[in-house]
């Protein structure tokens, strides 16, 4: 296939990479240049602009936030202005539900076809191909999407023929792993004023009741209190509890837990945590504690 | 070795199973009588009262509460009564850590050694000798208790020379699984409400971002929404939650998900739940959305 | 002062009435018509349009919420495209920070001025000139509002010169009424379900620790358990949580009980009750203990 | 009447001299001597023990916690094991509802007769006879206890038959002032980091909505940041919201706000509160958010 990817930052790079591996045609865009170098020595051509990348079967995006989204989407120099009729636009980008509801009615508008799939994993695993994704949209864009999803990730889930569902899910995803941040932390906070060495304490975890990689991951860095350079920035963690937020309060669905995160973001964005790995919030029940 | 086994519920008798297949000489007691016949055609000696099985080299307690402990522990008819200079009591019930620091002392007192060594694992992994066991006491207590633990489970972890830190762990244990439950409940309650199968979700989940068998029983547990039987009764659940607050309080350690936890188990039990298992809690989110 | 009126709801109503017998020319404007004939009886004169209400020295708005203040205040037929250079906007509705912010920029650059005058008080205040003024903005423009505000208000407090902070200090004051609520419907909850009789606990409360008007209204609201007809709808309510929030997010300021107070109104909005007094939130604490 | 009185704290002194003044005969006893001089200048009788403060009519304790009362009451040197038969025991200090039911038991099986009566005010409303006294008890006991009410308060509110629910008003009446605290710490963090006046702000708040002694106090004090000396001192306070959330347990009944609360106390006691007032939870707000 022909496809259009915008966003090249480290999710997306490596994205691009496993479709020029399987044999696409891949057209990559990015706001700040110098960042397709590698990709375009493996084939890859570079567009001058988002229209020029929105010339071909697909076109995906990764992108930081909403706001990235909306400018390369809309307008006249966007992807819905400039992709032709059924052809695909993929969005991988961690986005608002009500955004992905705006974009699919848009694109439906167009004549063209809108696919949320969101992808769950880390730069590594984007590099290697073994991602997961969540997608969801009408049932023949799907099919189309098939090989391009087959490139990027080890299994694709097929959530629903609606397409914010996936993003919801993507949300969701990601307060689920900012809870297991907030518990480790309190744990960690009551057994280390206790006297247990917190290294010790997440090996027992992992190797016991938590065989999961996040409670290694996350775990060690509470226990460690490094929190830079981050491996996913706290205002990314911030952004995604607020998106979560307001998905519950559109579904009116309270969520304490999520409430809570909301709070020790704030706090921790009152103390200068902008430049810190998201799990450093997993430190502040110690601070409370006087530790 | 030869040693008492006092307590055998669904956990105990697997315990004391694997000691007699270890070669143990196990001496049994149970407040209530008949649970012992299986494992006295295996070897197993029936003791008439606490005083009989405590005339060995340790005594092991596996019980449901502080209660139940101090019951069989103190007075003229208890353990430390009973038990000879030197000799250990293992205590692996899910006890306060209050509890464990008086009985390292009155153990101590009366020329007794006190190990904590609580374990992770249900029923059938403490009937296949595949618990984890958290052991805390004294480096020479520790040491001749190795081959009890190597007959109850497929790894020890020697966690602090202080007895009651072992309980200390194994409650913050038990409160890193009820969070789980409740961040499931929240996220569930979401998506649930958005649209998305549950059943789905949770293969979704547990096939990506959280390979671990507590992610499968309990997000299946929530999605299913059948609480009964109880494999672990919501009561016991609420028991450990007011342990973990009450060590925190004790620590000054707030613990915002705890006290959290705290209040949906006093909803779940003013709407009847005490025949529920404990991840009950999980669907609250979803009746707090209307759901 | 020839001043223009716009948003004629039960505290409007009030407010431009007693500038009326103050002496001032009143030109009052509501997008559905008919609430102004008893006002035009006593001599206001009444607009067709928000631009003729925007001639006189100033305007007065009294709106629901941002976008109704936006469609009122923006574009062609708005405030500030027919305001006079130096002209007063008066903003008395309970706004966001952020849209006050936006206002203040706007009118400055069109040559006129804003002024954030948000009351304390309920509609039978309003009608008694009984208000209580919290005025915020620059010295002159307060100065020239000062014969509105005694007309309107038993006393006007100047709190900065920074008109959004008197948004700011109204919703907290919403937000304490709010918490207010919530702590009494706990305590309600916790003592009648210990057999104490609700209203002579209120009787108690507001006679001894409360003597404040507000305690005994929600008080005897949640003891009633009678939330319709709305005094303030709980929609309003959740918006001035909603509101808080957002202004303690910009300023990086947690808010735990905000926070639960948001979750209550999610609780309440998915149970059906947005015809329901705000107060509605204070019974929520009986019904998760089964009351 | 004769009448025993114990605990000759800041609120005892003052009830004690009331009761003098009333023209009831009053011995009166203190743990620690040297606090009765000026009580017995003015009439009073000093007992040497528990047991000769407890042979009149009735005998009045006003301690600092359960423990204390239970001392007293409780043993071969207590107030039980000495009151005459049909004697009253009044018992006014803050204490939990458990401890009140087992006393109106105790008292029963002595055939002695046990009225709770917790008082509503500060030292000096003690010294001035102008407490609130919320009574619990028999008819025919609370009866008799009517003149010596008389002489404490200014008013009397009889609660209910059974004693131990004056407590739990008791309790709840703390709770509810320890969330206006919480509150107000949140809502002045918020308008103080925006840039108000932390003293104007009290004033207008309590000038308008709040216009309740308890707003002044725990506002000003918030505003002041001046904890010490302690007029409640912080484990006080932490003790009481412990006792209610003990007694919510026994009833089912969770109350996040009293949950927020206990956390609040917690993280002052690990940074060294225990000497300041309890409103210091007030200034968490402010500290979480940076200021």
């Amino acid at each position: 296939m022909k496809v259009g990817f915008i966003g090249l930052g480290q999710m997306g790079r490596g994205m691009a990479l496993n479709l020029l591996n399987a044999g696409h045609e891949v057209i990559v865009y990015n706001r700040s240049s110098g960042k397709a170098n590698d990709l375009i020595e493996r084939g890859a051509h570079e567009a001058a602009s988002v229209a020029s990348a929105s010339g071909g079967d697909a076109v995906i995006t990764m992108l930081a936030d909403d706001n990235a989204l909306e400018q390369v989407a809309l307008g006249e120099t966007g992807i819905i202005a400039n992709l032709a009729k059924s052809a695909l636009h993929i969005s991988s980008s961690t986005i608002s539900v009500a955004l992905a509801e705006r974009l699919t009615k848009t694109h439906a508008q167009a004549g063209q076809r809108f696919v949320s799939a969101p992808v769950f994993g880390r730069p590594d695993a984007a590099a290697a191909g073994k991602l997961f994704v969540a997608a969801a949209g009408a049932d023949d864009a799907l099919k189309d999407c098939a090989p391009l999803f087959d490139a990027i990730g080890q299994r694709t889930i097929i959530l629903s023929p609606t397409p914010s569902l996936a993003n919801l899910v993507k949300l969701s995803g990601n307060f689920l792993i900012a809870s297991v941040i907030e518990a480790l932390g309190e744990a960690m906070a009551l057994v280390g004023k206790g006297g247990i060495n917190l290294n010790e304490y997440v090996d027992l975890l992992t190797s016991t009741l938590f065989p999961a990689p996040i409670y290694k991951t996350y775990g060690g860095l509470i226990a460690s209190g490094k929190f830079e350079p981050a491996g996913f920035a706290a205002p990314l963690g911030q952004k995604d509890i607020r998106l979560t937020l307001a998905a519950a309060e559109t579904l009116k669905v309270p969520m304490p837990v999520a409430s809570l995160l909301r709070d020790r973001f704030l706090t921790l964005m009152a103390h200068g945590g902008e430049m810190q790995d998201w799990s450093a919030i997993g430190k502040l029940a110690a601070k409370d504690s006087g530790q």
